[in-house]
């Protein structure tokens, strides 16, 4: 069985089904501008409208739904520079449980505030010098509380892949499908359930330049560690592919584009003003690709996550004020 | 006959066959939060997200579809502070004609742009000193155009009452509906296919405080000329309700509701950073009013129609700066 994958296009569809009336099924949107520029028909996968403004609860939910009601009693840790933080605190509420998220000291203030907002208790850590894989595990050990981790964990990948099945239900027919890659859940759950439903389609991942692991692992056949990644992709900011995620993507995902700060910034704007769209900057990564030229012979039609809104109206405008052009 | 309205429910209908493909059926949103805040069920129709980013591409199809071939050669002409100049170039693009747009010279600069991208030739005017309805009138006399007003039409308000439609035919039963009042095409086309559609509909209208001729309008029985309104909400800063749309609000509208800049402000921030969407001003008047406790009694569930969003990025930060709290 070493041929097997951790998740299968049932476990796609078996999260489908948990997080049905409970996530939002999200609108996908057209742009005739977009099609234009880039060359072909473009359906774009709204996660920035998914609860807690990121994909990130389809996974969370998936995940804290199958505990017992004894974990559940006990509580959730969790570690995240964001989404996944308040996707575990609003799975964990709405499933009468409790959660305590590690987050890092300079994650984006909206997200701290909606993490607290859900009720979930707080610890913070320097992400430069801490571990926050360390600090969770300690915490729910001390604790007796359940670790759900952000993407290492079959349960989060198959959650988070239930917004490709919903994207390739609802438009068919896709040649290719982009999503963001940071620490690979978003892309091992999508390219199960793509490549389950299509097996021809092109899945590429699209990673910031400064956090360019999962390219140059795919690259070296194995998990490679770069530098702690200094880019506005706050999402994107993984140092090393995830085991179990890497073990999917290598076998699935066909190939990785990079884009710059620069770029995502003039992505987050052009959706803005055309699109009408809030997108934080790791969820633009695949319009940047897009915009950009990046992607060389996109096949006729072509799928996109954007896979989250989180960001303050203040820092936008500071990115965006920014953009090149 | 002198009790028949100018449009019926059947126009309406009529209008919603011509714009089917052409117009997008834009996505109904719906948030947690905002049902928390505003203590009731709210489905936000997403006119931003129309073709030319706002509702005037409906009632604009709707009426130039109507040109005969003639016509059509000859060419149209329209003013607009905006939206309905887009719709009007893009609409005559589509149909195979051309546009001669009149527009104050202090109109945003990116409804400009796109005014232009669409093909259409630009006039500008002084708004605090010029009578566009004289200079359209005079430029479609001199050069053999049609005239395309942006409210004073049937077909125009029956193009507009589709978004309405569409919103009551997905999700069926409504209250309230609360709608964007400018120069009252859009909701006098709302109105009608609300009514029409469910009777007991209460169908309240939002002016900014600045701009309140339409609320003055109703409660003198008769159309009140007021100041020209100085308000960031650009697309509701009209002097007198139209004579056509006031016969079928004074009938239909049961309510207006102001909200100030401030609320207008607060609810564009809101909508970005809950929301994930971009709301220019006058689209925004409707959220402000419930963000702001400005409509008492509501039923259980309500609509409202986000009217558009054509704003720059550097006019929404420069507004969400000065927006309180």
């Amino acid at each position: 069985m070493t041929n097997a994958l951790p998740v299968t296009l049932d476990d796609v569809h078996d999260a489908a089904a948990r997080i049905k009336g409970v996530a939002h099924r999200t609108p996908v949107l057209r742009s005739r501008t977009l099609n234009a520029l880039a060359g072909t028909e473009v359906f774009v996968k709204c996660e920035n409208f998914q609860r807690i403004g990121a994909f990130k609860f389809r996974g969370a939910y998936n995940a804290v739904s199958r505990l017992t009601p004894e974990q559940l009693a006990r509580g959730i840790a969790s570690y995240s520079s964001g989404n996944h933080a308040q996707a575990t605190a609003l799975a964990a509420r709405e499933l009468g449980s409790t959660a305590v998220i590690v987050m890092p000291e300079d994650a984006p203030r909206s997200k701290k505030e909606a993490t607290a907002g859900y009720g979930a208790e707080i610890v913070t850590y320097d992400r430069y010098t801490g571990d926050r894989v360390a600090i969770g595990e300690a915490l729910a050990a001390e604790r007796g509380l359940t670790l759900i981790p952000p993407y290492e964990h079959p349960h989060i990948i198959a959650g988070q892949g239930t917004a490709a099945l919903e994207l390739i239900e609802e438009v068919k027919d896709l040649g290719a499908l982009l999503v963001p890659v940071g620490g690979g859940g978003l892309i091992a759950g999508c390219a199960t359930a793509a490549k389950g439903l299509l097996p021809g389609i092109r899945v590429i991942g699209v990673e910031p330049e400064a956090g360019d692991d999962t390219k140059r692992s795919l690259a070296a056949g194995e998990r490679v560690r770069i530098p702690i990644p200094r880019t506005i992709a706050d999402g994107q900011a993984a140092e090393i592919p995830g085991e179990l995620t890497f073990s999917v993507n290598r076998r699935l995902v066909d190939d990785i584009a990079l884009v710059s700060d620069d770029d995502l910034r003039v992505a987050m704007r052009w959706a803005f003003e055309r699109m009408k769209i809030v997108i934080e900057p790791s969820g633009a990564s695949p319009l940047a690709a897009l915009l950009s030229g990046r992607i060389p012979d996109l096949p006729p039609r072509v799928g996109m996550i954007v896979s989250g809104g989180n960001i303050d109206a203040d820092r936008f405008a500071e990115l965006c004020a920014d953009a090149p052009g």
